[in-house]
Order: C-alpha cells, then sequence, then structure tokens
C-alpha cells in the first residue's frame, strides 16, 4: 500500500495532541496504526484510513517508527509495558524534563529501541501547518532517517544527539512564553486602567513584538560570546525608562510588581558594574547564580 | 515651494532622534525648518534643503506645525522659552509620563499652542519605515489635518484626546519590551548552559514569538471583559508546567529568578482561586493592588 515516500508509522495516545498526530500522518499518506488506552477514541482516525489496534503491543508491532505522545513519561512506560520495542525507532513527543528524557532513552536502549525524544510547541490544532514546531534531540541518522514522516507533523528542528535538549529547549521558550504574557498582561491592564480597551494595546503590542524579536539573534551572539556592547542603549538608559514605568504603574494604581521585577534585574546589574553594557548583559546575572 | 500635500514644518532638536525625522520630512517633500541647542548638527540637512534657523523662536515662527524632540520635558520648556507658539500646532515627541504630557498641554494651551504628546516606538533608524509606531494623543481635529505629514516618519496611530495616553502606551510596550527580553535571555542561559549556542535558540524563539502574539487580541478582549474562559490550558495546567522550567534551571545550575517570578505570580492567581481559568486571569492580580 506504501509509496517509497511513506513509512508505517503507529501512533500511542489518542488524547488531543496524539489524535491532531495521527490524522496528520493519515492525511500524508502514511500507513498509520494508532492505539489509545481508553478505547472509542479512534473512530475517525478509522474512517479516515488508519488501523485501529487493540493493544499497544500490537499496534508498535505494526510498524518500524513509533510515536508515543501521552501525558507524561509514566504513561509512556506503562503503555508500552509488555510491548517489543526492540530493534524499532520510538520518538517521546510527550513533555516533561531533560532529566526524564535522558532516562527514558537509557530505558529504551535496554529494550533494544533507538530512542529519539521530541517536543511540541504549539496546540494541537496547529499539527500539520508549517507553523508548528516540533523539537527532536537523540541520534542524528534515526532523526535523518524520518525526517520526511515528521515534516507531516509540522516544521521539525534537530538540536543535537543529546536526549535532553527538546526538554531544556521547551521549557526555555515555555519562559519566554509566559514573560511576554506577562509583559502583554501589564500592558493591556495599563491601558485599561488608562481608558483605552486592551484590544487596542493589542493591535500596537502585535507589531511592536516583532521589533523586539528581530534583536534575537544580535542578543544571542552577545550571549554566546558574553561580551555585551553598548550598541543600541545602555542598561543605565534601560534603567531611566523603567523609572517610568514603574511610576505610571503606580499613578494608574495597578500592581507594580512585574515592573519592579524588571527593575530589581536591571538595578541587579548596574549594581554588579555592568550599566554601561547593553541590555543582554543581564544574561551573566542568570549565569551566576 | 510646497504641493498642496506638503506642510511647512519646524524640528527643535537634532539629537540622534530629532535628526532622523527632520531628515524623514526633507526627503517626503516638507518644507522643513530645523534648530538645535548646539550649532553645527544642521549641516547634513541643510545640504539635503533644510532651512536652518538661527534661535529656536525663528523655527517656531517658520511653520505652523512644530515638531520637537529633546531629552524630555524640561528640556522642551527651556528650548520653548522666548518662542511665540500662538496659533501652532506643537508635536511633542520627546519621552516621559503621562503626567508630564497633561501638565505639557496646559502649560501649551495658556501659550495659545494645539498641543498633541507622542511616542516613538522604534529607534532612529526605523524612521520614514512603515515598521516605524509613533503614537499620538490630544485633540483628533489636530492630528488628522497633520497625518499625512505624521505619515512620512512611520506609520503613526491616534490613541485619543487624553494627552497622557502616548506615554502610558509607550511605557505599556517598553514593559513588554523588557519582559520578552528578560524571557529570552532566561532561555538563551538555559540552551548555552545545555551546550546549545545560543543563537540556534534565538531562531526557534524568534518563530515562538510570532505564535504567542498571535493570541494577543483573544486574550486583550478577555481582559476588556474581565472574563478569561479556559479555551486552550488552564492556569492550572500552565502550572504544572512551571515547575519543569523551575526544575530544569535549577539542575543547569542557572539563577533561578525569572522563573520563580512567573510561578508566584501564577500560585497567587491559584490561591486566589482561579486555577480553573485561561492564563489571562493574571490581569485580575494587576487589577487589585
Ligand atoms: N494539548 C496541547 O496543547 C499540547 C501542546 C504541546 C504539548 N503537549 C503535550 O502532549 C502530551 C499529550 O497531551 P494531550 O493534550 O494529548 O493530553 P490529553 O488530551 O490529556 O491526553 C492524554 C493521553 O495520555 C493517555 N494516558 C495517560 N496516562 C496513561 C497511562 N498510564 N497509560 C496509557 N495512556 C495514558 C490518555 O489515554 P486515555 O484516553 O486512556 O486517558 C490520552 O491518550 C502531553 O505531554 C502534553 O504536555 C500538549
Ligand atoms: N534614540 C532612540 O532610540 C529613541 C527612541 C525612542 C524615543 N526616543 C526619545 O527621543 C528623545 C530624543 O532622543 P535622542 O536619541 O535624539 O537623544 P539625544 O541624541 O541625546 O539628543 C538630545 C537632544 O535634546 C537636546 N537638548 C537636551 N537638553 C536641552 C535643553 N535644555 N535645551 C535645548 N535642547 C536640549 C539636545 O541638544 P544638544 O545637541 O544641544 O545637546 C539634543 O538635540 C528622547 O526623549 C528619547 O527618549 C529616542
Amino acid at each position: 500500500m506504501s509509496t517509497p515516500t511513506t513509512t508505517p508509522v503507529t501512533v500511542l495516545g489518542l488524547g488531543r495532541m496524539g489524535a491532531a498526530l495521527a490524522a496528520a500522518l493519515v492525511r500524508a499518506g502514511h500507513p498509520t496504526t494508532v492505539w489509545n488506552r481508553t478505547p472509542g477514541k479512534a473512530a475517525a482516525l478509522a474512517a479516515d484510513g488508519a488501523t485501529v489496534a487493540s493493544t499497544a503491543a500490537r499496534a508498535v508491532a505494526a510498524s518500524p517508527l513509533v510515536i508515543v505522545c501521552l501525558s507524561d513519561y509514566d504513561a509512556v512506560r506503562a503503555a508500552l509495558a509488555g510491548a517489543d520495542v526492540d530493534g524499532r525507532v520510538l520518538v517521546n513527543l510527550s513533555s516533561g524534563t531533560s532529566e526524564g528524557a535522558r532516562e527514558a532513552a537509557v530505558w529504551a536502549g535496554e529494550l533494544g529501541a533507538v530512542y529519539l525524544d521530541g517536543a511540541i510547541l504549539t496546540v494541537p490544532a496547529a499539527i500539520g501547518d508549517p507553523s508548528a514546531q516540533i523539537l527532536f534531540s537523540g541520534p542524528a541518522e534515526a532523526y535523518a532517517a524520518h525526517e520526511a514522516v515528521f515534516g507531516a507533523l509540522g516544521t521539525p528542528v534537530h538540536l543535537g544527539a543529546d536526549h535532553g535538549l527538546a526538554s531544556v529547549h521547551d521549557v526555555a521558550l515555555l519562559g519566554l512564553m509566559w514573560s511576554m504574557l506577562n509583559g502583554f498582561l501589564h500592558g493591556a491592564a495599563l491601558a485599561r486602567a488608562a481608558g483605552v480597551p486592551a484590544a487596542d494595546f493589542a493591535a500596537i503590542a502585535e507589531r511592536g513584538v516583532g521589533t523586539v524579536a528581530s534583536w534575537f539573534a544580535g542578543y544571542a551572539g552577545q550571549v554566546d560570546e558574553r561580551s555585551y556592547p553598548d550598541d543600541d542603549a545602555s542598561l543605565n538608559t534601560h534603567l531611566a525608562a523603567m523609572d517610568h514605568l514603574v511610576h505610571e504603574t503606580g499613578a494608574l494604581g495597578l500592581d507594580a510588581g512585574i515592573p519592579r521585577h524588571i527593575k530589581d534585574l536591571a538595578d541587579r546589574a548596574v549594581a554588579a558594574g555592568h550599566g554601561g553594557e547593553g541590555y543582554a548583559v543581564l544574561a551573566e546575572l542568570l549565569f551566576r547564580s
């Protein structure tokens, strides 16, 4: 049934994310076998052409490539107990820590499987779209052998052989997401307290964010070199403007926790003698814990 | 010399930003008169066609529209002492607080000027490009009368009649910028500590940021309605993933200040009974100071 560009693939777990992964694989024409602990979640997939296995062991036996997407790493071990993964490539797209990923790699290796860890940086609805970033870490050959299959799920990125890297990047990006959302919500609250709909601020903020993101590459280079020239504005200049933010927040009667956190970090860096350097010098405070 | 679509305009202040503003106006064909406290900064502009005035008073007398871009609001009052602004539109693009903007509006009104306050959301090099957002607040008629001139500087946005609005949005966006940069630098530090170049993380982060920004409009609507449905993930779900970030940060030996700040805010909201609501419910903590 398969053409040379398709690969038989098994998906274990048909929760919100697993179901989206399986659907994208079916759409891409890969012979797809699915399994879920609680039966009944595979009906739509079966109608679209997926093969439904009655046990995880049978599902694993059906394909050389096995993608697992369950709640957590404990669930992965529970689901695979009794399945023969020897000689298969096992790809775990469940969220976890780098420690958990490295332990899972050892465990899978003992069972004879080649293990790839992964992290999905988007919501189920975006699976299959190029905007969906999916990170992988583990042996480069196994990744390269199945990159085309992963490409059906979104835009796959291989980070390196260390199995922990996908999880590290996953939490690093989540940290950026929460930071952004907190900064946005503080701005939205300021706008609303000043009598402007937060929706108006959102439009301005969305455009502003693109400008800030365009500085990431330059700042990353500075972090890699651990050298932070004052190309645009010095930390001292930023600090002066931070006072305006703290002042405005107080004048509008809002909680000052977020501005204070921002200013504390800059204050600490200035106290450490970095006031004349560029903003990215704050990374040095993070390294020196 | 001027065609019907050009307006004589004066620029006071030829610092890094003022010089960029004047250059963009000259490029757009507006008859431009410039002045700077310290002489000698107008040479390049004069060569391109700007008229150089020997005093601020003479520069103001040359145009119905006067744009001021100096270090701060005190400098604006000092520069305009002795100039006759009666009947002119005075546009102050210097950075400050909403309080300072409202005071400047009263002061300018007493001198007979129509006052617009503004804030420039970009660097001098981007002036003249549509990506350059410039915010205005003050009387809508004065803004509308000169919107075409402002359009030569970037993309102008009028926020409302309250003169303080441009400054409020300016600091709100700066707050978002610092939050983003802190989240990014923490992620870059995590990547580097895990043995990956921060530059690799930057590429992934830049794409991820676009996804997060696309949620702003929806979250802003929730803030405006002060209703935060659990459409995507609940705060409880986020909190579980925040534990991974704190854990990973500690395991890599980095300072945990940024993750702890993120988790503290979410912890407070969960303690206040918001765990089952969406992420934007954090705005309620900011309103309740
Ligand atoms: N949803 C998202 O937006 C999103 C985004 C990025 C990453 N992720 C990650 O993707 C993974 C799955 O998320 P999801 O949204 O699909 O979650 P979900 O809808 O809650 O589904 C959880 C899945 O795990 C299975 N499961 C849990 N414990 C199990 C066990 N002990 N043995 C066998 N199966 C077990 C469930 O089976 P039953 O049906 O039998 O309960 C179900 O298939 C998580 O690690 C999540 O962090 C999700
Ligand atoms: N540069 C940016 O990236 C940027 C971005 C957004 C907003 N802004 C805002 O734009 C404004 C100007 O910034 P800039 O970058 O152009 O600063 P700048 O290069 O330091 O220039 C400051 C200007 O203010 C003048 N000035 C200061 N005190 C004065 C006084 N008492 N009387 C008369 N003139 C006085 C200076 O004149 P002299 O030449 O005589 O000293 C100079 O023209 C600031 O409010 C800044 O926050 C700048």
